[in-house]
């Protein structure tokens, strides 16, 4: 299952990253302890609402955006784990063949 | 600010009524206590991720796809709640006055 905290977590390093800041500086930008980002980076806490809004204005980004790219992340996971409909997984050949 | 937990609640409550669900048939589809769902539909509480996952198969809904309304809401509360560029705000009279 698709876990909002753990893509979340993604979209949140991902966003510092591009703007070339620590998360010391995250830290201290959003007045949020070091070791709580931290683990909301890395999926293992759940941010609060106000948290993620801190984080957000540190990071410089909307939290529309930051949340338009957690729905896509967990779309593509939707995706990659939704079972294959039998149509899709016989070949072409085997289906002709079938079907004779 | 935008609070996530408030638009998200927003966005659960919809969906539920557009599937003609009550609170109670959600609680027990997805074994949630009737309390806690209503409160997070209010954006009293947070939803823990595993929380959000059952919720959304109770409510036949992808993640995806609440995320994404909810990041569609977030985004009229901040185009609301941005500042209005000052040429927005001067009349075209005044502005053509004032050069005149």
């Amino acid at each position: 299952m698709a876990l909002f905290r753990r893509l979340l977590g993604d979209v949140l390093r991902e966003r510092r990253l591009e703007q070339g800041l620590t998360l010391r500086q995250v830290s201290a930008e959003a007045r949020v302890s070091l070791g709580y980002i931290s683990e909301v980076e890395r999926g293992q806490k759940e941010a609060s609402s106000e948290l993620l809004g801190s984080l957000c204005s540190a990071l410089d980004a909307r939290l529309s955006e930051v949340l338009r790219d957690v729905s896509e992340a967990v779309a593509v996971e939707e995706a990659a784990t939704a079972p294959t409909p039998i149509t899709a997984r016989l070949p072409v050949a085997a289906s002709s063949a079938s079907a004779a």
